[in-house]
């Protein structure tokens, strides 16, 4: 006898895992929680029948959305991810040893309690002194916020449901004053294949609002396209140049998908996202 | 109602699409066709149940597994397609004007036959007259052959059934006899997620054959994992840096997919891809 877990990535397409054990199902305040043991991927976790991250192929997205951030910023020492409850973002930041307090501002507890017990190598940062779990809306969070932050990763899940706020321009324009002079705010903008015209938005609003605006890409083979793309709005600094020494530190992350080379690969864009990102029509 | 095609990617991960219409379905003597007509990818061409090339992804994978080769090739004007009978690798491989000859060895005519009826716009090249279609075996094709293309373009289905053949050292080694001087091999070889042993293999293998061999990837979303991998054996020039003139020239190709950038971008693999070429374990 088989079980199958299928995530309708679109209307149009599923993508479907042979699941092994049913390890936790719940719902919460927000949104409901799964936990899967599967065939391919691991343990996976599944929030309003999305596929959020897997054991297998979580290193891939937690580390594109940390660390060409963190790496462009001169010496990132305070961080605030919005939402990630599983911990993976939090488990990343905290290889940079300049670090001292990071933020986790996830609105639904739940998702937090349940990757702590299911999900032990993404939330193990969870419990590292430098980390502080703040249960309750990033919106709020960030809003009346001062220069306070170097680096803002905003972990969200998809534009549906509780995290549409997360990306209005309202919102990153709370971001923008929550950070320090030096300051990037990065958010995962989704598929450039599939949400061309989100990430068209995403990009224009942060160019409307940051000095530099970028855009980069990895493969996550359990999202939609199997490609993921990252939004980096930066006050002074160039994700794409991070400078000599930043990329010497760089080389002593320990990783599995970044390197200093893939930080300069990552926003070489094929023309058919680049010209989402220069404005041209959604495809 | 409604209508789904599904394949196993694994026999752990499905992916499905919705169908609009079923346009062709029929057997050869070498395996099952389908073509279908899809919501989210258009048209699409299915052999023995595994989807090899789709309306609107299709120029991911026929631009990557042409143009890094016939860009480093300084002057490519012979060139030979194995497999491929979709006829997209020759299109993409007709847009450099060097090209005097484009040979496509094809098994089954009657994958010619469909994808010209079916698929206009990824056989458009067919009809060319510098295209000559070789209906046959590509492995006798190349036998014996001696210094007569300057790339050779293995296009092949997955390595089971009638490919098997197209990943051996025999084949890679008839191959380098049948290259000119400053000739190519370039291969597609699979997921480096979902197919690391023979990512592995072909790298090592090729690697016992030619003085540079190169691994470069591609994001194609119907493929499995969304990252495919391409490899390339080379007799003297380095894909990896094709030198100023060569790029000056990729410039002026039309393609949304490619670009000079994306030249090098391909060839810098994340670290746990760099450990399959460096022969590290297959994970």
């Amino acid at each position: 006898m088989e079980l199958w877990f299928t995530e309708d990535q679109t209307p149009e397409m599923r993508i479907s895992c042979r699941v092994k054990e049913v390890l936790y199902r719940g719902k919460s305040t927000y949104q409901e929680i799964l936990v899967l043991d599967t065939f391919q991927f691991g343990r996976m976790l599944v929030l309003d029948d999305i596929i959020q991250t897997t054991e297998r192929d979580e290193f891939v997205y937690h580390e594109m959305i940390v660390h060409p951030a963190l790496v462009a910023h001169p010496k990132p020492e305070r961080v605030l991810v919005v939402g990630g409850g599983d911990g993976g973002t939090v488990r990343e930041v905290l290889k940079h040893t300049s670090v001292q307090e990071v933020v986790l501002a996830e609105i639904d507890e739940k998702v937090v309690e349940v990757a702590r017990r299911f999900l032990p190598t993404i939330s193990s940062g969870l419990d590292d002194p430098r980390v502080k779990v703040d249960i309750g809306d990033g919106i709020k969070h960030v809003k009346g916020v001062r220069g306070a932050y170097d680096v803002i990763i905003v972990d969200s899940t998809d534009p549906i449901g509780p995290a549409v706020g997360l990306f209005s321009e309202d919102f990153y324009r709370s971001v923008r004053e929550a950070l320090r002079p030096e300051g990037l705010l990065v958010a995962q903008t989704e598929s450039p294949f599939f949400n061309s015209t989100l990430v068209q938005q995403v990009q224009r609003t942060v160019a409307g609002l940051f000095p530099v605006t970028t855009l980069h890409l990895a493969s996550v083979p359990t999202y939609p396209g199997g490609l993921w793309s990252f939004t980096i709005g930066s006050k002074v600094v160039d994700p794409r140049n991070p400078g000599q020494e930043r990329l010497e530190m760089a080389a002593g992350l320990e990783t599995r998908y970044y390197s200093p080379e893939v930080q300069h690969q990552a926003f070489v864009l094929p023309p058919f996202v680049a010209e989402l990102v220069q404005g041209g029509d959604a495809g």
